[in-house]
């Protein structure tokens, strides 16, 4: 009955369409590069006896962990990130954590749903990749159709309760004379990283070896580029895993939901067009 | 003993002098033009079975509640703000609001405090406000040293849990061929309500009469001036009354918290010079 729908056929459905093909079961891959200008967000779900601890982690590390919604108490629908979003059933695919170990993969979590649960969305980098891509700077991984490769780094994140780790970072190659563009450009989105978390040395952050991320796909660097890290989404993940709540839910890496906000939005809250 | 301190003689003090004059309870007005360069915040103080909705609700309307930081469970110490703040002594003086309505000020509020109430700050138009002026930019309220007119709006708040109503903007005049100036400037601070909220016609927002502001004083608005209006910080006030907490304790408006954290850094995070 249902069947799994490639991504080049998704690529000019709306938003909302987009999430009733996913809804359904028939899409489970990532998101890069769908509904283009629609924000897209890290999720991650736990019980609401976490939550004030993890939304104080979240403002303490806003660059890894820029919040743009919370469900409502015992709802699974996000209202202020669109006009029918259920968490249980509207990002391709999810992974499941109990007592702080990865558990298993599922593309709907209706049987895992309790009253208790929140979901927490946070900004991604897609959002400041499309701005840069629009300003003429080229990205590597995205020419090369490769995951972003990304790195744990010897940064702390600033601790909340059992909320704590290292900052996780993407890394992207810029030319030399870019930098400072490509800097102010993704300032511009503090709810998607803003700018960077640091140029040039891999070795200061506490990376040892660009060839070998922990994460996605090594990228070369240029004569004329340099390495530019920005904090990322799978630094909440980490910290998550160190919170050993009895259950946790997070979206699959690149795995991301698609929202009804407008990514160029200072709030990131919907408000359907007759309100 | 202690004796009131006078606002000029505080100008040239440094911010951990000005903590230990304001804690020691010998000043107790308002905080605008001390501290040069450090965030200053408005105060919420909630219990914590309100922690959760009242985050949700600062996520949801982060123009007038933007999150600088949430103190840690049973902990009156804003470890994240500067390197000895104690929320119970350190602002000016004080609110407390008992299920929903005002009951008295005072200028330490350790007799009141409980281990399960947790303190919420968030930025304030001083941080803006300041670097229109480094801009070269007139604010009349400042310039005649009269509080900044605040009014209520028809604009709605997006409700979360308990936590509802309308937002109140502050008002100040600018000059017509400023005000993209001005936009562009106070958008560069999410963390301190960030661009305006609305230029131009006050009855858009609900505002029938400029001349009578319901906090602050009048400002008129010049020949070549238009109004232009940020959300401001007595938005959550107004909703946490809404709330009806059995106990609420709020700054004075003006009279703010004074922290150690840089007002131009991207995450309001305080880090000791050693660390």
């Amino acid at each position: 009955m249902t069947f799994v729908q490639n991504y080049s056929e998704l690529r000019n459905l709306p938003a909302a369409s987009l999430r009733e093909v996913i809804r359904s079961g028939r899409y489970t891959g990532h998101t890069a590069g769908l509904a283009p200008g629609h924000l897209q967000a890290n999720i991650v779900i736990l019980p609401e006896a976490f939550a004030v601890d993890f939304m104080r982690f979240c403002q303490r590390n806003a660059k890894a962990c820029p919040l743009v919604g919370v469900s409502d108490r015992a709802s699974p629908m996000m209202h202020t990130l669109g006009g029918d979003i259920d968490i249980r059933t509207d990002v391709p695919s999810y992974r499941i954590y109990r007592d702080g170990a990865a558990q298993e993969e599922v593309s709907d979590i209706r049987e895992f749903w309790r009253d208790d649960l929140v979901a927490f969305a946070l900004g991604c980098s897609f959002t400041f990749e499309r701005a840069l891509m629009a300003e003429g700077i080229r990205l590597q991984h995205i020419e090369r159709n490769i995951t972003v490769p990304m790195y744990r780094t010897s940064v702390a994140t600033e601790p909340a309760g059992p909320f704590r780790g290292g900052v996780v970072v993407s890394m992207r190659p810029i030319k030399r004379s870019d930098v400072e563009r490509v800097t102010a450009i993704s300032a511009r989105y503090p709810f998607a990283h803003g700018g960077p978390l640091h140029v040039g040395a891999p070795e200061a952050i506490g990376i040892a070896a660009l060839e070998r991320p922990d994460w996605g796909e090594a990228c070369a660097i240029a004569e004329d580029e340099v390495p530019v890290f920005w904090a990322c989404g799978v630094t909440p993940q980490n910290a998550v895993l160190n919170a050993r709540a009895d259950i946790c839910i997070t979206h699959q890496p690149g795995c991301m939901l698609i929202t009804d906000v407008d990514e160029s939005q200072e709030v990131p809250v919907y408000r359907p067009a007759n309100a």
